[in-house]
């Protein structure tokens, strides 16, 4: 894409930013504060920004006078990026607070997203599905063979395939079939994963539909159900959907799923609607995609080990009662129909296999799917959402654990928190001398509420402006009415009431703000003690992949900031997005995944953090911003140093 | 069982029969004839005899005075053996007809029961399933794996078994069965029948209950269902029962049931109902057996291809259409419940394979059960039931045919046939110059009608003694009023309306005889066919084995006097019984049958007699009593000129 240079003026800060991105956005990547409360709707008119050389497309907004865009006045939120350009932004004071103001610029990780083209580059393509066009012979007097043997001595003798298996209900379409396109048929094989194992006819189709090979892969979330379709013979994503899990109703996560599933019917239950989820989702795709029900040759599924119990109506009851057994790491392959999904008869469901009561399929097949148990590199991957689990290791060993982390980076147990949705503050920053924020919503509209990566960016720079100290507590005597008390607790007031979308102020308080410390600590805590428990420190780590719903748009400055990821260098760090999907996806394509997928999840030592006795020691020490100890954040220490010499020479 | 010697004067004709057997039935099976039209109910009074020497044990008949009795009379049918004794039969005319009399005497087959030590001798036995009870470890904190990989880890170590798979049902009984008792288990392990393959963990079960592994052997015949239940530890059978197959309903034979299939819904119909039956006879023998029906560990299966289609509910359309193609010849096991048969979730299937439309399961069953594909003698392997089909051949190869012999052995098409049965005719002796009958029945009652041993032994002895011709039309000048014209249709009276059980004469008419002429000609050309078609003869026959419901009754010597049999010592003839489900529990036995049944399948080759040349010409010549070719049958040919030769001298 286009990109142009904006320099931002007075303090003649540079950025490239890409050809139709609001100012306001390119301002924050900078660093550079413009006042702004209202999201990006256009609605404070506090933005406004002089455009001294080169050109803006300019959205209209009644808060400048004609007068004032003559003069080249213009709202940075309202101004889209169609030129190189200057910028000057109008500085209240004539104190140069660009020293204290300059955070970290916006940096979040580039997003790797592993193509078919890579798996066949890498040797990995096993492919799990194959169709053969026959014309068999018509049965007569001289042979009168069995339909089925028909077939099976075809694929003998003109396919070389041997040893054949199939099975009833592709028994029971034969000889329907075969009739009713002169005996041309289709047939599907699935590829034995192991070697020794044997080929399956899994479906035979009237006429030739070789080019229709379909898979779904779905990542069964506790909160969420996402679906893709991919053609096996391209491996292409056809289309791609999800929708809420509508076990949801039954509680908010899987503790209380647990405790529905217990009651009488209860499993029956929550088995039923996540089943009416995932057929919603196929349901979305299949017409998204346009592909036939009947030429979807398999599934794959991922979830966490709940999910996948509830899905397959195995008693969950253990997973929550210490010593947190789960019921079996491993399942078999199983019919889609026997669960109650509605594809094809001829469908196997893949259900990627478990290594603990919480750290679950979606994991196995996050590190499967981000390539993690193929590199040598010693890696973390951290896997953020409605909980946090983290993997650390490479091809050879893996340790991993789940942190007890909760939901706060979705918004949940924060006050004004929300998920990541039109109307989220998702990005933040501060004047360093009136604590003016400058506020940028998902949408650019009205704030409505803090998503996580809201969160970190906000505590980030509250913090690192001095607005809070490493205890996430206020400084009770800054000179701003943004900071005030209420109901005896601290609040910084991110938006007034006629500047949001809910008719109330939408502030974070210092309640917010230990959630969240808690939530990082448990994480980054995990981490150490995975890594203490291994002999290793985060010096070690050669690469971070973060996966889960939130992390493209988490700033990883600000993230080391708050100290939930370590100071690393940021080309370390890949975003996978959905993991549990790539994984369910790259087993679609290929057996290779599934020979290795038993390997990995065995290889995949689990730690219970509660019961290794250097966690608690671990987790207490990250109950600060970042940490207790600075030494293990150099770059921040030494921003805020210089921030201090800086604060000190203006006094 | 104690034996005593029978002397019949005046022919001084001996023949040793056990304790307790009537003196009717004995004089019988010494070729004696006594006049008896009562079936042996002692309401006739006819078959008055003298006891001589020794004594007989006496069952009261209104028919006898007191000082008959004194003088030693008995009715012979109220007459029990009860020591060695002579006994004289009142001959009516002085004349000495014995010359002429003398039939074979009854000759049925031995019974060959294999059994459970016999299949441990020869080396056979490979247990299918197996039980291990095991007191796993309880979780801890420090030992929390899951459930299954404690169970399977534990089967590793303490008993070397690897690479165990472990299905749904399984995994979801796991958690409250390892709870239920301090996790003390026991599994059921099914044992892969090719070596190749993996074990699996069919079954969890709370405690020990090592002691109970059974499996549950049916045979699905179109008419009746017989299942038995079978200790797999011991081998031995613990119940056995049967019952009407209900699909009867809907048609008497597979072609009409075929034809219902056809119509809507008419599979599902016919699948519903003879799984009525199938539980039907399951909660028989589970009850007669006492068995939890938990602790069935296997089923096996064996019935006709159409059977077995229906049951399957696999489309049977094309099985009656030239060019009579059946859908599999193998179909793979299945899951119990998914057909809707009462078992455990964890109960598999195994279904015996179909060689082609019209040998099927049953079939293959057989001759597995009865040995034949283990023996180096040259066998013909022949199964009369509602059809009759023949299997020549050894362990190194196999020709096959179904013979269109019609349901005639089993009392259709048979103006008073019925099944065998309290009150039908099994057996019968004319008086050589009197024409008079000598009946027994099932049961020693007056007669209801004739049984397919029955109509046999009827046929074959009106021939034998000169009443039919050789194409089985009456003599129409015997001075008897027995040979009676009726509605333009010579017949035999067999008994009288006030003998009979039904308020009707009881006859066997020439269009009887001509049915039954049919279909043993059927059956005789089908075996012709097949071993000209191989390039032998009846001459290199080693062993017959005879299978179905009626064989262990017919009289061999009656059967080779139709023509049914051809003529063979009887030595070499051994009768299995239903050798399907002989077949069926061989193979809930031991994986051995398993590993070799798709082998035998795929040997056997099918004959389409209506597309073999030579059948027609074979067929025709065998319309006739025995056959046209009377050098076939030396032995008959024989005694047919001594009976010539001794009337000659009479006259």
């Amino acid at each position: 894409m286009q990109q142009y240079k904006i320099t931002f003026l007075p303090n003649n800060i540079s950025v490239n930013v890409p050809a139709g991105q609001h100012l306001l956005r390119s301002a924050l990547e900078a660093g550079v504060h413009i006042n702004a409360s209202c999201g990006g709707e256009g609605a404070c008119g506090k933005c406004r920004v002089l455009v001294e050389q080169g050109n803006v497309e300019e959205e209209k907004s009644g808060h400048l006078s004609d007068q004032d865009r003559k003069k080249g006045y213009r709202l940075a939120c309202k101004s889209i990026v169609s030129s190189d350009a200057s910028i000057r932004i109008p500085v209240e004071s004539a104190v140069d607070t660009s020293a204290l103001m300059r955070v970290s610029p916006r940096n979040t990780t580039r997003v790797e997203q592993i193509e078919f083209k890579d798996i066949k580059d890498q040797g990995l393509l096993v492919p799990p599905m194959q169709k053969y066009f026959l014309q068999l012979a018509k049965p007569d007097a001289q042979d009168n063979v069995a339909d089925v043997a028909r077939l099976v001595s075809h694929l003998g003798l003109k396919h070389d395939e041997h040893g054949l298996e199939v099975s009833l209900p592709v028994i029971r379409k034969i000889p329907a079939i075969f009739r009713e396109k002169q005996f041309g048929v289709t047939v599907t094989l699935a590829r034995p994963v192991r070697e020794s194992g044997k080929t399956q006819i899994i479906n035979v189709q009237p006429g030739d539909t070789t080019c229709e090979n379909f898979a779904i892969a779905m990542d069964i979330g506790t909160t969420t159900i996402y679906g893709q379709a991919v053609d096996l013979i391209s491996g292409k994503i056809l289309a791609e959907s999800g929708t809420f899990n509508a076990q949801i109703s039954y509680g908010e996560d899987v503790i209380t799923r647990i405790m529905f599933a217990e009651k009488a019917d209860g499993l029956d239950k929550l088995q039923k609607v996540v089943v009416e989820s995932i057929n919603k989702v196929l349901d979305k795709i299949i017409r998204k995609s346009g592909i036939a029900r009947e030429s979807v040759s398999v599934l794959t599924l991922a979830g966490n080990t709940t999910m996948t119990q509830l899905l397959l109506k195995v008693e969950p009851r253990f997973i929550r009662r210490s010593p947190y057994v789960p019921t079996s790491k491993i399942y078999p392959p199983i019919k889609a129909i026997d669960v109650g999904i509605n594809l094809g008869d001829h469908v196997t469901a893949l259900v990627y296999p478990q290594v603990s009561s919480y750290v679950g399929g979606d994991i196995v097949s996050g590190v499967m799917g981000s390539g993690m148990n193929r590199t040598h590199k010693l890696t973390l991957f951290l896997d953020i959402g409605t909980n946090a689990e983290v993997v650390i290791g490479n091809k050879d060993w893996m340790a991993c654990a789940a942190c007890s982390a909760g939901p706060a980076f979705e918004g949940s147990g924060i006050k004004f928190g929300m998920r990541a949705a039109k109307g989220a503050i998702e990005d933040f920053s501060i004047d360093p001398k009136t604590y003016e924020p400058m506020l940028i919503t998902i949408g650019s509209v009205r704030p409505k509420g803090i998503c996580g990566s809201g969160l970190i960016t906000i505590a980030a720079t509250l913090f690192e402006m001095g607005v809070i100290n490493n205890r996430g507590k206020f400084e009770r005597n800054l000179d701003t009415d943004r900071i005030r008390e209420k109901n005896d607790i601290y609040e910084y007031v991110l938006a007034y009431r006629n500047e949001t979308q809910i008719d109330r102020d939408i502030a974070i308080n210092e309640i917010d703000i230990e959630n969240l410390i808690r939530a990082k600590g448990a994480i980054y805590s995990g981490c150490m003690t995975l890594l203490q428990e291994v002999g290793m420190g985060f010096d070690d780590i050669e690469q971070i992949i973060l996966a889960g719903g939130f992390g493209s748009y988490v700033d990883l400055e600000k993230a080391m900031t708050i100290g939930l990821l370590p100071e690393i260098d940021t080309d370390k760090i890949m975003y996978v997005g959905n993991a549990s999907l790539l994984g369910a996806r790259m087993c679609a394509l290929t057996n290779q995944v599934r020979r290795e997928v038993v390997g990995v999840t065995n290889m995949m030592t689990n730690f219970e953090l509660s019961e290794t006795s250097s966690y608690m020691d671990h987790y207490v020490a990250a109950l600060f911003l970042p940490h207790t100890d600075m030494i293990r954040f150099p770059k921040l220490k030494k921003r805020m140093q210089e921030r201090k010499d800086a604060l000190a020479k203006l006094r």
